[in-house]
């Protein structure tokens, strides 16, 4: 049973606070063994990855194997299907579409003080881009990732993507090269990280590296963060739905259960104004449950992780998601837009019974990696500006050193900062010794 | 003696190799000891806080003196000089209109499909901002930490600033006062940012914490990260000037000397075309120290991290640029503009001999928190957007979904995802079932 609460309960405000700040997360330590095997890659390079990836992935590499082959991605890609081709086309295509918007413009202006100021964004030269194997390696995730990095202009784009026994996923590979990836790599774990961040003989190193990952992986971004720029550290998936009566309750119960299914650490809570409508969505949740493939991992994560909550109205529902500040926030309501200003941290919004939250996992065209763990009240999802970077830009006339020089010059001198004022004064000295010098 | 390289010595790729991996900070490993003041402080709130200001800053607290009074403010006001008052008045005037032109807009609209996307800029609900003590207890650093934030939006910004012995810094309060910020509070160290990510009886809790700090401080935002949102990690400051012949030996002297003053492990770097000019500013830098207040620390930085490299052409000195990626970037050239276009990686270029960078320290209206330790590579300067985070926002119609909707089934098939699935095709059976509904 996941746990049903009520704004009215006199023991409301106990139990919600023991739900955010339930622990969902089993966090192995893994930070020795990662601090080894990073130490290993950039002592020994390529090697050392081989021998990892033989111990871990159980999969015998040569160094020029390590990287995929163009003829060994025509094979993979010709086993994709027709109808999975155009749905990752039009995925790609809708993705492009939203992250252009995103592009941020340079600025350039001269003020009143005769100062050229602005800023000017660039691209980081090269971003590495990891992909789980197994269970969680999602074509979705490869498209998301690399998309705002080429539309941010990366000119290089390097993908590590682990094949345990071999074993690797045409759809991956596929969403690479429809989204321009340049470079895809048969490994992964720690050493994955290791080789992006540092480079080994065959891998060269890049500035940034984003992508979901395991324990390890987390673990090594962690580590390499400074050396390197990373995305955030993403935790279980999350989603609220807040829903008056006039909807579906199987539609609600299938938006919960597409995020307990994700795996039993996600959670899925429902805010409705109306408790029965609760009752009947927890009712089309149980039987779904009987039949849906991934049952054991939803049932578990709805059962353990799961609430409904039935509040007086939905004013107290917008305060209790902006406590929540959930990854993802579907609003079924009569108005959505009435209510999404009211929910002012969320990592995504999906308005009206007619968007369900599966729609912005492939799709809508916003990114699907958002912040979890309620971060969605001080960070943002992937965007394209996780590739960009802003230099900001400045340029001084004599005239305009004239008008705000001295200032500067006694702030240093406040702060004590001599050569930073005489760095001011010797140059305004020159315009006093030589006043028509306007350089 | 700084070092002196040219591209044309034999061994100068490795001499300058060797300059860019330089470690130049000692950072002393006081991890242990700052989580566990973070536990006391999450444990015992007021009453650590106390105690540990008390043990580090021999200052004794009550919980109503952990901040400063309206009145305490007031009187340290009063004691900052006219001159002082009008230089901060300026340097926030201008902080701020630069700024506000950073501020993101939001997004809107409506694609072939039908399907409404977009997204929404919203500030961060509470914001940190540690500010040193001592020596480094930079007013300046205030304006340009707070304004941005205040820019943004933020509705609470609370300041700590230690006090050791009771000894406060009247500018900086003068500077808060400017930059609207809502609470000061008189404690340092890790127990200070314990207290604005975890909250305490006095404190209430943050989501964003920014600012400078010493080994603990730092140490403390690694840690806390997660909970609340930090700004980065700064290192030693550092400076590269790209300057041709056409320069007086001793501006660039001072510019060069103005990050050396900062501290010990700052760094100052001189590239120039003309060897002989490299010889006339080491002489110009030789005669500035013997007279210049902080001589020992100016005199360390410059002789153990300091350089002067003597490239062919302005060509090779972009190249080494790029590789430096350095914090503050002066081009005292005769055409700055066509040179900055090649130097990509930077967090903050000075155009022109007109422009000393000590104007961006203060009153230039550009953020003096940069990246540094080459970070620049792939991260910005502090700004509006480390107040904001992004919301994105879809709706879809029933029409939309029927377009698009088939190929996240598609997706979710091939992912394996069965309910992401079944909340498409549950909703796209619906409009089967009566195709006139328009929802």
């Amino acid at each position: 049973m996941p746990q049903i609460l009520a704004t009215t309960d006199a023991d409301f405000e106990t139990r919600f606070a023991d739900l955010l700040s339930m622990k969902r997360e089993d966090s192995p330590d893994v930070d020795a063994a990662v601090a080894q095997i990073i130490a290993d890659v950039r002592e020994r390079g390529d090697a050392a990855v081989i021998d990892l990836t033989a111990k871990f992935d159980k999969l015998d590499l040569a160094p020029e194997r390590l990287a995929f082959s163009a003829s060994e991605i025509d094979a993979l890609c010709a086993l994709v299907t027709a109808e999975e081709r155009a749905a990752l086309d039009l995925a790609a295509e809708r993705i492009r579409a939203y992250h252009v918007r995103q592009m941020p413009q340079d600025a350039k202006w001269t003020d009143p003080e005769g100062a050229t100021l602005g800023w000017r964004w660039t691209p980081v030269s090269a971003a590495g881009l990891y992909v789980p194997g197994g269970l969680a390696s999602y074509p979705s995730s490869v498209l998301m990732n690399a998309i705002p990095a080429k539309v941010a202009g990366v000119p290089r784009l390097a993908i590590c993507v682990p094949t345990p026994n071999g074993q690797a996923n045409p759809l991956v590979l596929m969403a690479a090269r429809i989204a321009g990836v340049d470079e895809v790599y048969r490994i992964g774990g720690a050493q994955a990280i290791a080789a992006l961040a540092y480079g080994t003989q065959t891998i060269a190193p890049v500035d940034k590296i984003t992508g979901p990952g395991n324990a390890f992986v987390a673990a090594a971004k962690r580590r390499v963060f400074g050396k390197v720029g990373i995305d955030m550290i993403a935790g279980p998936s999350e989603i609220l739905v807040i829903a008056d009566a006039d909807n579906d309750p199987d539609w609600i119960a299938l938006d919960l259960l597409s995020q307990a299914e994700h795996d039993e650490s996600a959670q899925s809570i429902l805010i409705t104004t109306d408790a029965a409508f609760g009752t009947a969505v927890q009712e089309a949740i149980n039987k779904r449950l009987q039949t849906l493939d991934r049952r054991e991992i939803a049932g578990k994560s709805w059962q353990v992780n799961g609430a409904i909550i039935t509040t007086r109205d939905l004013t107290e529902a917008a305060a209790l998601s902006n406590r929540i500040a959930p990854e993802h926030l579907e609003l079924c309501v009569a108005d959505p837009e009435a209510l999404a200003k009211d929910c002012i941290h969320a990592g995504a919004i999906f308005l009206g019974q007619w968007t369900p939250e599966a729609i912005g996992d492939y799709v809508g065209g916003p990114n699907h990696v958002l912040p979890t763990a309620r971060s969605a009240r001080f960070s943002s999802g992937l965007s394209v500006m996780d590739f960009l970077k802003r230099t900001t830009m400045a340029r001084m006339t004599p005239a305009a050193l004239a008008a705000i020089g001295p200032a500067a010059e006694a702030l240093a001198s406040a702060e004590s900062l001599e050569a930073h004022g005489l760095s001011v004064s010797a140059r305004l000295q020159r315009l006093n010794d030589s006043p028509k010098k306007t350089g």
